[in-house]
């Protein structure tokens, strides 16, 4: 590690603003200092993107899926350094690393496969009907084009997965478009080393070294000017909602608007009917609380709201459940910002009029998160829009419902969501069927017997869904289907075998 | 006729400005009169779509197949009726309207075979591995649901395949979302008759009748509230950049913004190069005419820019194509407004300085669009961005280019198209192949020795392109492709079959 950013190929240290990352759990600095992009670095390496893009664009789909092994490979081979450091940076523990890793280098490899397939590409022929009348038909064929230099923003939540080499840089550089990567300034020595790694890939390809890039920044200047930089044509993020609303507006006011894929928040609501609450309110308390509290809660898809009919089911469920939040140690929190965000939104809900506190984790130091369960009644939970709010961390909120009716009204009242589950009995399916539009409209998942944790990478996943959780409800940013982000279709007509796109010809 | 709109089924009239369609040649208002909705009839008729769209959203798809088969018969019943009245409000002749109408059932149909295909579910399963250490997989599937009620305005070059039944209405009825149509005023009478033969389908096949609407207006009130309706989750446009901009800002400025699908406008560049001139300029001619004066140059993919290196084959061109411009009789426009727009633009090229007159066709009436042909040097093109707006109508505009370097320079200078054509022989092949990523980034479709007019309905057609030609590159207004913009994936883990989608069971 050097502290240096990657433009056009070539390390280059920040002049702007110096910053550092820090030890999760002591809160020291880490060597070495970090400098933020000035101007001139975002353009340099949006300018080199896009020239690397007139030559990649074309690299064969063969050699492309190379490439992306090829990052993989190199990332295992930063070994245990990457492991380390990227524990060090984020205060989350081995297993949860090692596992991300894998996570990371498997769907690097499985978009190579999507890659061989090339089912994304869509492809389309229609043969001409030289002799058809009135008129003619012409030779038509169609397939997906990338679109362009894409701009990535590493989470701060999965230093591996949605970061430097994640999910969005393996479906852009998939799709053959050239990334340009904004570091989250949380974890800037994990970013460096594996932007390392994928140079390394890069030269081991033979590709023209703008088609990655590496751009740290303490604030949010560099971010904003890559985003409204002419020659980037999408950006993938995965954040809060408000840095991901200000990224919408940006790409929106550009002369030639372009998509943001957000993936902002969500409170992922989980609607225990009444039978499956009969039948097992303890072990449904069982799977719940290791979701809320897992990586200290800090997961996109941690089940934030609990929606359920009072009666002695619940009472039982509350009762495990809260035993388990009680025995619950506090965790280190990914930055001292975070933690604070959380024990603050924690006390806003805790204060709220109507709302009673349920269960309470081990306190909590400055840089750690306390889980907690709260409550509160459905009529109250209606009238206050901010207790739909996302509290990033182990805290979720129960909402009493009277009955099944009143529970289909507090879903409609929230917004769109990553993912909602069910627990459902056989007893419950006939409520659970009069729902189902409303549940289907929810989200980009719905799950069956629990929890939104766990997030598979396969061709059939959809990590997205309705605004607010995402700013496209079209997409995915996890699974094979994320690749369709970043491709437009074009139509060849009457095209020459010398002109015809390989893929086609 | 009665002049009626279209709510929940039921026929009612606007209490709003009237209005009347006109005689399109001569000027005449013609009976009914119509009304404007009121805001009261807007919000009615979007919860009358979002009513429907409860029960519509679950019909299985060889019901709503059968559907858009019964809507384009219920087009054929209208005979020649329909033909008659689309003729009176736009100008259009009688083999125009009837290829139009051809083409307006067959795209209904077309989408009855999407429906039965099931493609565009674009279905997916992975399977469970409850052993699979050290986490088991759970069951995951896939597919697309319908977004929610669809918006629609009816375009004013299009009476019948732009418009109340056209494209946009057939692909959001086919992916399950009902539409509520903004009628075009140039063409409310046709507009109400196809209303009328939804009306007749909706209740043939049994449905629910708010999955059909229909909303006049003379302004622009109407519409504007139905894309700012919360109810509405997306808008299918065929018009102006500037209307198609402003419902752009509406469907953003929403709490929940969502997508607006707009085709604005094009100029659709030809790039002659220099052999295929030499070998064939005055066939070229022979076919460009047309392409350019062909409805009064009416079409969203008509010929507006010539991009051509200077010398004697250019010059053979421009003999040819002269000729039959200055033979060409002056035509009725769509609408009186659409007609003093192109004379005032026409004109307004014309007095640039730098622009020559090449040519001029007949001179037009007040109701009428003459057919022109302008030319400039390349540097002034360059140099001025106003002379690559669209001129809606018959007149195109020559950039005269040193060479091919200058040729890909004019070319980088405009926005995206819908459309982009080459005509090329084999020695012209290398200068191609070089431009390559600039003539795949601006355009939607590729021509190679034709032009942009006449849009197959097929598998494999793309009518869009980057911005400003629409709104999202990544999509199609024509063609089975066009269903992907009404749907949203939705993943479903571990679902008992009682509640899986049929689709999916």
């Amino acid at each position: 590690m050097q502290g240096t950013m990657l433009i056009d190929g070539k390390p280059r240290f920040g002049a702007g603003a110096r910053f550092h990352g820090l030890d999760a759990v002591t809160g020291e600095a880490l060597s070495p200092a970090y400098g933020s992009a000035l101007p001139r670095d975002v353009d340099d390496a949006a300018e080199a993107a896009a020239a690397a893009f007139r030559i990649y664009r074309a690299v064969p789909r063969a050699d492309r899926a190379a490439f992306l092994d090829r990052i993989a490979a190199a990332i295992e081979e930063l070994g245990d350094s990457l492991v380390e450091r990227a524990m060090l940076e984020t205060g989350l523990p081995r297993g949860r690393i090692e596992g991300e890793r894998a996570r990371t280098v498997g769907q690097l490899r499985l978009f190579g496969d999507v890659l061989r397939a090339g089912d994304y590409l869509d492809r389309r022929r229609v043969d001409a009907l030289p002799d058809r009348t009135p008129l003619p038909r012409p030779d038509l064929r169609m397939m997906n084009v990338p679109l362009g230099p894409v701009a990535v923003f590493g989470a701060s939540n999965f230093p591996l997965a949605f970061s430097v080499a994640g999910g969005d840089t393996a479906s852009a550089l998939a799709a053959g478009c050239p990334v340009v990567v904004k570091a989250h300034p949380a974890h800037p020595g994990t970013s460096e080393m594996v932007a390392e790694a994928v140079a390394t890939a890069v030269g081991r390809s033979g590709l023209p070294a703008g088609v990655f890039g590496l751009l740290h920044d303490a604030g949010i200047e560099a971010g904003s000017r890559l985003v409204a930089d002419p020659r980037i044509k999408a950006v993938g993020f995965t954040g809060s909602a408000r840095a991901g609303k200000a990224l919408v507006a940006i790409a929106r006011s550009r002369p030639e608007p372009i998509p943001v894929y957000a993936e902002m928040s969500a409170i992922n609501p989980v609607l225990l009917f009444p039978a499956a609450l009969d039948e097992r309110a303890e072990a449904i308390a069982d799977g719940f609380v290791p979701a809320l509290t897992g990586s200290c809660g800090q997961m996109c898809t941690a089940p934030g709201l609990l929606i359920a009919a009072e009666g002695p089911a619940l009472d039982r469920f509350l009762a495990t459940a809260g035993a388990k939040i009680a025995a619950t140690p506090a965790a280190t929190m990914l930055t001292p910002a975070i933690a604070a965000n959380h024990a603050a939104g924690a006390a806003r809900l805790a204060a709220t009029p109507g709302v009673e506190t349920i269960a309470l984790g081990a306190e909590a130091g400055p840089r750690e998160g306390q889980a907690g369960l709260l409550g509160v009644d459905a009529p109250v939970f209606l009238s206050n829009a901010l207790l739909a709010e996302e509290v990033f961390g182990p805290t979720a909120l129960l909402v009493r419902c009277s009955d099944v009716d009143e529970m289909a009204e507090a879903l409609a009242a929230i917004g769109g969501q990553l993912t909602l589950s069910l627990h459902v009995a056989d007893d419950d399916i006939p409520a659970v069927r009069a729902m189902w539009p409303l549940i289907e409209d929810k989200a980009g998942r719905v799950i069956n017997g629990a929890f939104g944790t766990g997030v598979e990478v396969c061709e059939a996943m959809v990590h997205g869904g309705p605004w607010p959780a995402t700013a496209d409800p079209r997409t995915t940013s996890v699974g094979t289907r994320a690749i369709d982000r970043f491709v437009r279709p074009v139509c060849y007509q009457n095209l020459p075998k010398a002109l015809l796109p390989a893929d086609l010809g």
